[in-house]
């Protein structure tokens, strides 16, 4: 059974200390799906404007993701302009324009609401749990957020947090949750939220999971050419989520080869500018660079 | 054969927002020696003042700390006084007294000469040239060093680099170093200076090896309350070397288990002030946090 993905599709402009890119394809559900196909059929929900290429839906098609929950309204696509310092570590939003997603509010086709993965990208908690309460008891459903929602709607956030199994948070925003800077607490009390599974993404010092007491923790695949960090969250999400939704049973084994999966893909698109590494790479490719990975980490190799 | 470490023993004033410990025992040497001591027999090279407490050294004694190279001369003995912010990563230091370790320049015994394993602990890298250049071909050497000798000694740093084999530093330092953001390339670029390895600390991020082309990673064990991380590059440094200085060969087996000892007792000495934790843990302790961490990291168990 396939994955939904409820989320932005956007054009971004990103400005590195490498270089520039304008008005490129970007979005979470963009990136999201572009690393989730590679393991499973990918619905993606979302709205464009009358501005949005219809190749890149074409391509979308093409590679196996269902592009019937894309709404093209009126108006300009979703457009977000960033910055990011030399540290590469948060981008800096120069401008947002929300466009046809300001009243984004879907209403799932039928064969979506039984999909048996679900993945709320980083939107506003309240069209979350919209999107939630919609699906027929999906397998696995995970929620990715931000500071913004945190500090704005948090309250939709925690109940959004509490209808979910997998919470993919960053460093920062765990701490800002749960008002703890210790990160080995904060996870504990985001299990008292009400999910299951907590993935902590730390950029370049990796990513922990913490899962029924137990604690795992994966460095991040060292690259020593990051051109640009956007969308290396959705795609992490996307690896992680991807080779979950092909596995009956939920364990800590299945959960140690989807964080592995997901660090493998947020380190192949931080290689170039928008998802254009994920055009490029092959299932082979995944394979060799999380042989190793798992080099790098295993002790007794 | 045993290690020899050189650098400070001091008092120590450290507040943190978890509490505060006056005038404790602390420095490089201290903390390096009290975790190293757990693996083999380690030499202490320092200077303290008459004010330093007599049953301290007979303690170190007992434990099999041979504290027959550390000159006890006339005034105080070196003090720092220092402060954590909420995230515990960096120290901001209030006060330095240097007192009798200003004239510090130590002509080694001829026992210590001889040991297999050297420790330059973070001190004026002109003095760890003058200790190196005393050793009759240690096996194994190793330094750490800090952000005021990239900046003020720079010359006799790369000097000192050049000369032992292990590198200890921190992410930010190596940065600085190297003048290069991305720890990788950093990594590379540090070998050029003529180490073998480079061991980066990465404070509650874990630490990474790069070695023979080879990058290991490894997470910190978690440590729900950090009440002091004072000591804790130098307790790395002990259990590292410690482990290190006990096998006949250095290869990446070998230097994998170094570094989780290293990352062990590291994790041990932050749980209290001072270090007082390590006055309290066994070896079955050690074997026992060592076999928990490998579960949390380990992909195939």
């Amino acid at each position: 059974m396939g994955i939904v993905v409820v989320g932005s599709i956007a054009f971004d402009t990103v400005q590195t200390p490498f270089g520039m890119s304008e008005r490129c394809l970007g979005g979470a559900a963009n990136y999201f799906s572009m690393a989730a196909k590679f393991f499973n059929r990918v619905s993606i929900v979302g709205v464009v404007g009358e501005d949005f290429p219809k190749n890149h839906l074409d391509y979308l098609n093409s590679q196996n993701v269902d592009v019937s929950g894309i709404e093209i309204q009126k108006g300009r696509s979703f457009y977000w302009q960033g910055e990011y310092g030399r540290d590469l570590s948060n981008a800096k939003t120069i401008k947002t324009e929300l466009n046809v997603f300001e009243y984004f509010r879907p209403t799932l086709l039928p064969h979506i609401r039984d999909l048996s993965t679900v993945f709320l990208a980083n939107i506003d908690p309240s069209v979350q749990i919209h999107v939630i309460s919609q699906m027929n008891k999906p397998k696995v459903s995970a929620l990715d957020t931000m500071n913004y929602w945190i500090e704005k709607k948090h309250d939709e956030l925690i109940k959004v947090i509490s209808m979910v199994d997998i919470l993919f948070i960053n460093d920062l925003e765990i701490r800002q949750l749960c008002n703890e800077q210790n990160v080995i607490k904060a996870c504990r009390a985001v299990l008292k939220m009400g999910v299951k599974i907590v993935v902590v993404k730390r950029g370049e010092y990796g990513a922990l999971l913490y899962f029924d007491g137990n604690f795992f923790f994966l460095p991040a695949y060292p690259i020593d050419n990051v051109l640009d960090p956007t969308g290396a969250g959705d795609a992490f999400a996307g690896g992680f989520l991807g080779y979950l939704s092909t596995k009956d049973k939920v364990d800590i084994h299945v959960l140690k080869d989807a964080i592995i999966y997901g660090t493998i893909m947020s380190s192949f698109v931080i290689e170039r500018f928008s998802f254009n590494r994920l055009l490029e790479i092959t299932k082979q490719d995944i394979s060799s660079r999380r042989a190793e990975l798992l080099k790098m980490i295993e002790h007794s190799i």
